[in-house]
């Protein structure tokens, strides 16, 4: 696929590079990003897999970017392709990506059918799209985009160069930093999932207990879409700068994730779940109630976590588990048959 | 935190208390509610979990109720501090929550953003926010709130005091109750997921069955965020009164919950499931077709149900069977080691 | 339930009658389709499932469908009841449902509260809902229907006919094919997860890559609610005809499905999962990144897939495997306590 706007390779991805790019003019002529074998002229590629290495001969791109592994086993080229050799192709590839971003970047103002109240602070380079409707105190910072349909309840607050997606409905008192990402339809300061149990005549009855907490997110975080995070029950469901949230990601009440952190999709943190820096929980993983992630851990996707996980440590399994145990104990449960006295397929007997 | 408004604590909450509080004026003075270490004048707090213990001595609140096992366990505390004891500090505070509640109370009337198909009736004391859309024959009934964003299908009916907040959808024929409360982007009587398996010349075709049934909602609901509940495919879809359910959770067509049932985050529930009164399903139960699970029943977390539970029972684990077992098991697992001739660590030889 | 349409029933289902029907006028009297038990004149019902046997006395249907099966097995039944032996009763059932559906069905045009684009294509026959946005280029062909709150990116297209539910979002180059029927709040083309590490002095930061592909989907395909399907980082992420996927299903960048594909409710593929034919994908499966799942595979619902599926097996478990040594596995765990040397219970010592 190709793009419009242009941008110097240089200025972006220099410093990864291996050696100076050679006498060549890099500035100004990039159209594009491409996969290696369907890349034209005008594009750049990124060589950092292995299973791309059989597109090379297909490879038509102006710039080829390769790991200095790949380098070496490289084919012959079309003396057009500029090969440069990086020392982290995927990351020169993520630097140079943003250049070509296919994000709206609708110029500022208040699109006439906003619903905006009187009190809320709007900056004047903030956008504020279609059917948005930002409630009694609310503040939109500098660049902020409000695409479309976005609700922001009383109190909210949405920092510096942020974009909200279409559909994304912030309760009252939900703010976040700088430069925060949030796609469509996901639902931010919802009540959290407290109840109290109350005997009656008739047997029991949940009396609601009102979630009066709110939600922080820090600088730079991203949130995905159709995720849900809840407030706090009294103080704030915390989420710090630079986390990564993917895509049907739950995250209950008073949960705490600080700087880093990365949850993938369709994962849910119950309530009051510490998550500390960097920790990496894959897709589909489950944490029961007040459980603490360690510093850097990496939880395994589909597990369920319901106890404390030590920092820097691979975990997972269902139950979880340091992850070497899991994979001990699978290999063990697969000789379960020998233990039985079954023999395996083959086997004389 | 605190909030503006004022509520009588004796009202609340004396039925509650151990003993009638000393002669002391409790009315009109709570402006808030907070945690126990971070409350001040004029705020109540609730100790009720052991881990708030170490936060008492931070407490600045002007009323503290304790539960009669904590009440021992106090530190000395600043005589401006009113300290209640109650039998169920958790539930005293659910309700004096509600009294400090965030939600958007808008004055009613409907706003001039909103469609309202002439066939439909909305109640003089109910409010339609901007860019709704109430279809043909739809029903809303006195004080129900439909904050914004909020599609109401042909038919279909909203009780009195229900709140729907911005961006729920009702396909026809969707009916709750009264002081139903249901939250953002949730999906109320999309198309079930059934399917008739068709022979072609080229292979198989899936020939869609089209649901023609309802979604019912009982009085008292509550319902998350990003909650999908399916309409049924010929008869409804049922979720009985006082059933609380959380965010993310896929309800299919034709299943049935009894008054009470508690469903948690990211569970999903197939086609036909029959719940029976106030059984609990804690977060990420996938429970499939037809399954019938008993009343009182509790479901763990993480859990594949797939056969009839028993009433009362404590269930739970991949593939669910009674908890009991399952944590047998689960330990048996942990000791294949053993079987296998290895040794444990720190084991001499 | 009843609906006023009228169908011929002769023309849908006479195909699958083991039998011409008896010299009775079938056309035109049929108002609608309801359950065995609760059918009444002027309906029809279908019987195909064992349950609904014991309902037959009380049928009062005008037309009762039955298998061959179950025809030797029916009780007398009143003379008006006209019973058809057909091969295949859940997919005449399929056939009929379709004229019955209560699908809204606008008059074609475009709601003046919507938002086009000048460059956007609106086929005359097309409705545009209240509050749709159309970015630039994007065309939407004969017959689609936006019902409302539909936001379509730039340079989208939706197809023939094809039907979008209340808060759909597509991001930028979403195509659709013919007849797609995309339900509430799911959201196409937002960015897929991908992040590649820089250290820095204070220690890593996640750099994002932009996702600049797109989504295209094939004619006939039905996505549920509250689903996300992400767009291809370079290349497209491609669903191809006939798929159906359930609701809260998350599809991330780069996964290919062929045609026909059924992925049930709560399930999540991660990166580049490619999906071969035919293949079903129960509820609740999560599928890690690039792993191919063969031609006609069945998925059992709540798996953890991590490795290739092989055509046509069925495969499932936590970790996943061919479901039959997943099975015999968990039997011999059920008898580990054999092993430990645990009697059973009831068992004498």
């Amino acid at each position: 696929m190709t793009q419009k706007s242009e941008v110097s390779l240089r200025s972006l991805i220099s410093d990864l590079l291996l050696a100076e790019p050679p006498h060549r003019e890099l500035e100004g002529f990039l159209k594009g990003i491409n996969t290696v074998g369907k890349a034209v002229a005008g594009e750049i590629a990124f060589l950092h897999q292995e299973g791309a290495l059989a597109e090379v001969p297909a490879c038509r791109a102006s710039v080829l970017v390769v790991s200095q592994g790949f380098f070496g086993r490289l084919p012959a080229l079309p003396s057009e392709i500029l090969v440069l050799v990086s020392r982290e192709p995927a990351l020169a590839m993520a630097k140079v990506s943003r250049h070509f971003s296919p994000d709206p970047r609708p110029a500022p103002g208040i699109h006439p059918t906003a619903i905006v109240h009187s009190s809320a602070r709007i900056s004047s380079g903030a956008f504020i799209g279609p059917w948005c409707e930002i409630d009694e105190g609310a503040v939109v910072e500098e660049g902020a985009v409000l695409l479309s349909r976005v609700t922001l309840g009383k109190n909210s607050i949405v920092g510096e160069g942020s974009m909200l997606f279409p559909g994304v409905v912030f309760y009252g008192g939900v703010r976040i930093g700088k430069n925060v990402r949030i796609h469509s339809n996901s639902v931010l300061g919802a009540d959290g999932f407290g109840y109290a149990q109350e005997r009656t005549s008739s047997g029991v009855s949940h009396i609601k207990i009102h979630h009066l907490g709110s939600v922080e997110i820090g600088d730079g975080v991203e949130i995905g879409a159709s995720t849900t995070i809840d407030r706090g029950t009294l103080g704030p469901t915390v989420i710090e700068k630079g986390c990564i949230i993917d895509n049907q990601v739950q995250i209950g009440h008073n949960c705490h994730l600080e700087e880093g952190v990365i949850v993938c999709g369709c994962s849910g943190l119950a309530g009051s779940v510490y998550v500390e820096k960097f920790a990496v929980i894959a897709g589909f993983v489950g944490i029961a109630n007040k459980v603490r992630v360690g510093q850097g851990a990496q939880i395994a996707a589909f597990s369920a976590v319901s106890s404390r996980v030590p920092p820097g440590i691979r975990w997972g399994g269902v139950p979880a588990m340091p992850r070497r145990e899991y994979a001990r104990l699978q290999a063990y449960i697969g000789r379960l048959p020998e233990l039985f006295g079954e023999k395996k397929k083959g086997e004389k007997s």
